[in-house]
């Protein structure tokens, strides 16, 4: 099971490919981060972003997208960045037919720590640890998109597998949306 | 000047095309609203709506893109789908080099009632009134959409010429992204 894990955001937004399957050592495909210039328009810094994410998802042809789930807690203007990112992130994957699942942050530090509270650090060593590397991918958005990735591969992998027949379903289907 | 509106929603998202300039009579070239079915995955919605407004893009060939801002005062949940359908409006838009322009709903109210804080019926009517329709556009999407787009060609006229050359100038340079 081949995992894209999306930590959104317009000035850095984090990629990471794990490969395996629950229970078993995971390998880290491929990690990076999709950068837009701060001073160029919002339009042009969303059309970066599509294009950063076409270019991994031609790359490593993930078969599920994992992406964080934004909440409105935070800074205003940065959550909005963020929810635009994110939903850049999800068009790609499904106008592909991969299935999108969304991961709170406290979930996917959950997953990969055992705490949902866990600070970067502590997501960034465990990364570190359950991909066998040889220190924790910088920056931290690169680290967390990765634990959202390693965190999707261990969630629901019943769920998964029926997810996935479902978007192959609406793929095919002549009319794509679906229930 | 043909100007596209877009009222950015999940569930319903207002498009209405006004042409025209400053100072003389406006047209109304056409107006409707992108639905997706509410209880679809958030990335087919955001695929559906993708569909919906490159069929507004192909059919009426607009030279601005007017969004509504997104501000996240109102409900949260709401707000993040908002976000994400105009991200979908806006990539939509710089794909094609097409200049997009954010107005919010005051500015948008003040322009064409005369107050940042008239209600719906007010935008509706005045709407009606301008464009010469025989009935306020129907739902309060679609006149919100033909109110964004009156807004464009009434707010700074010399400020979307400059846009435009800006716009034209890096569609058609080697790399696509401006300051």
């Amino acid at each position: 099971m081949r995992v894209l894990g999306v930590d959104p955001g317009l000035t850095r937004c984090g990629v990471g490919v794990v490969e395996g399957v629950a229970g078993r050592p995971l390998t880290m495909v491929g990690v990076g981060v999709v950068r837009t210039p701060a001073d160029a328009d919002l339009g042009h810094r969303l059309v970066a972003i599509e294009q950063g994410i076409e270019q991994w998802l031609d790359q490593h042809r993930p078969e599920f997208v994992a992406v964080e789930r934004v909440f409105s807690q935070h800074n205003v203007r940065t959550v909005m960045g963020t929810a635009q990112a994110s939903a850049v992130a999800m068009l790609c994957a499904a106008r592909r037919g991969i299935p999108v699942a969304l991961h709170t942050p406290s979930e996917v530090k959950a997953a990969v720590t055992g705490s949902g509270r866990a600070d970067k650090a502590q997501v960034g060593a465990m990364v570190t640890r359950l991909l066998r590397l040889d220190a924790p991918p910088r920056p931290a958005d690169a680290a967390d998109a990765l634990a959202l990735a390693i965190c999707h591969i261990w969630r629901a992998p019943a769920q998964n597998r029926l997810q996935q027949a479902v978007a192959l379903h609406t793929a095919t289907a002549p009319k794509g949306r679906t229930a």
